[in-house]
């Protein structure tokens, strides 16, 4: 049983699935705004713990397909909108929706995949008292992923965010939807109240460390390897735990540099290189390496509850996995 | 019984309502951001005809209230990104959201608005097979309205458009809010197929008989009256009715001062008002109104098989009073 293998296998049976919400109509350009960033690859982690939770409670992964393309629809849904807030110019490799596409159909497109969403979500057969409390918390988590982007661009502006300050950020842009992804996937696999909490507080560190991990990557990788612009979060200041550690914990020069050049939109190449090495230098890599790392802790120390499975093998395996990927 | 005492007295009752959905909260910006557009005014249009159509029906209203929000919710989110689109400055006499909040903090108010729309949804009180029916519906109106809009776009950059073109955009843009508005008001107040049918063709007619008069004001009234940047339309090249009547009966010197100005973004006051004569001279502002009129014979037309009450009584009002009013 290997991660990569069945990651790839779920992924597929999930592509097969979901495509019927991405399907092109009139007026065409819309349409094809919209399909373009889902279509365009990703990993599929979302719907994979969606399926896998499932599993883990002895639920027929079939029945979390509609809830992953929720889910998975709302991750692409934020993507189009957030690149547009954030000028990314570059996302899986590509130009960003609106890059391609210019900016109106961009929003457009993003509030389709939204709309989408709740296609999918309607097709997931429980009773009707469970459904109100599972739309009510993929609503709540949608919210939560609004205020979480408020918050980021918020930080941005500021000179110095406390670690605490960032968690609750990553929380809710981030970890919300892993924490659904990981709670509903039990509630349609028809889990017990504490099998259902366990794989809510995975779903929660899993991606608390998945998003650490990925600021980690966008500072020690280059373009080419992650399809990102990487010397962008430096440019708009943007708070990553990396940063957050060395703003507050830089003294002297290295003070000051990060002041005249961290969230300076006209930094060169080499005032990025410099920043990059004030980050080591003062540990705050390494830092955010140990704590993705409590974060994956955390989320195995959660799942202890549940009973021995393959799919909960394959929990464990996706944690540690999380943190090995190298984009 | 008086239209415009009844319009008050159910927006009072909607807004106490509505309020629970537009509170304050962290991050403050951006709720203010969400808040702000709704609480800037409105008629509330729709929620009076989703509360009337449920009275027709012999429904208690107060039963209407959770669609009235989720509708009028979806209204807002729309205004709000479609005057990122449409760079429109002005939006019930107040600066649009995205001019007082900016662009980013305005994405995440129509995003979050659209959130909460689902969240009023969920509060209907029907049975599950018909929940999802008008969740189905409330969902197809939020995908018709991304379209319409896309189309209204695409129009804009065509020299021509034909009425049918025209009529699919604006019942996709405006139509289908009040088609579901007068539809799903007779579902939760129980009515039958046909008064379900009858209200559901009243409120698209009524949708696009509002339109019409809509395009039909922009033109006849000033900035003062209307609240909105109304050389706007014209520099944008908008294809409203009375656009699409003239663009295609001009000839001559009137056609070339139409390509000359028309969807020019430089035009001066002087060529609005130029245009203002053409679109008068050529009958298209008479036309408009002659068409809003057949729509409005539509609306009467179709809710004739329902039973005599004071909400029909008030219907028949309310479709005159679409195009009797002055703003």
């Amino acid at each position: 049983m290997d991660i990569q293998t069945e990651l790839e296998k779920k992924a597929t049976m999930f592509n097969t699935y979901w495509q019927q919400y991405l399907q092109i109509q009139q007026p065409t350009i819309l349409y094809e705004a919209t399909q373009y960033l889902p279509l365009a690859g990703g990993k599929r982690f979302r719907p994979f713990l969606t399926m896998l939770s499932c599993e883990s409670v002895s639920g027929d992964p079939q029945k979390a397909l509609p809830l992953a393309a929720g889910l998975e629809l709302i991750h692409n849904f934020t993507l189009v909108h957030d690149d547009i807030m954030d000028h990314s110019m570059l996302r899986r490799n590509l130009p960003a929706v609106h890059v391609k596409f210019g900016e109106p159909a961009a929003i457009l497109a993003g509030d389709l995949l939204f709309a989408k969403s709740f296609e999918a979500v309607l097709a997931i057969t429980i009773d009707f008292p469970t459904f109100r409390q599972l739309q009510k918390d993929f609503i709540n988590c949608i919210i939560a992923i609004c205020e979480g982007q408020q918050l980021d661009m918020e930080f941005e502006a500021r000179k110095t965010v406390t670690e605490q300050e960032y968690l609750e950020m990553i929380s809710k842009k981030t970890g919300v939807l892993f924490e659904l992804s990981g709670k509903g996937g039990a509630i349609v696999g028809g889990g017990t109240p504490d099998e259902i909490v366990a794989l809510q507080t995975y779903g929660m560190s899993l991606g608390l460390a998945f998003q650490i991990w990925d600021d980690y990557l966008d500072i020690s990788s280059t373009k080419a390897t992650l399809g990102k612009d990487i010397g962008n979060d430096i440019r708009n200041g943007k708070k990553t735990l990396i940063a957050v550690h060395s703003l507050t914990h830089a003294t002297g020069t290295q003070k000051k540099q990060l002041d005249d050049t961290f969230g300076n939109r006209d930094a060169s190449d080499d005032d990025i290189a410099m920043i990059y090495d004030i980050f080591r230098d003062l540990g705050s890599v390494d830092y955010a390496q140990h704590r993705a790392l409590s974060f994956v802790n955390q989320a195995k120390q959660a799942i202890s509850v549940l009973a021995q499975s393959e799919a909960k093998e394959l929990l464990i395996q996706l944690i540690e996995y999380t943190i090995q990927r190298e984009k």
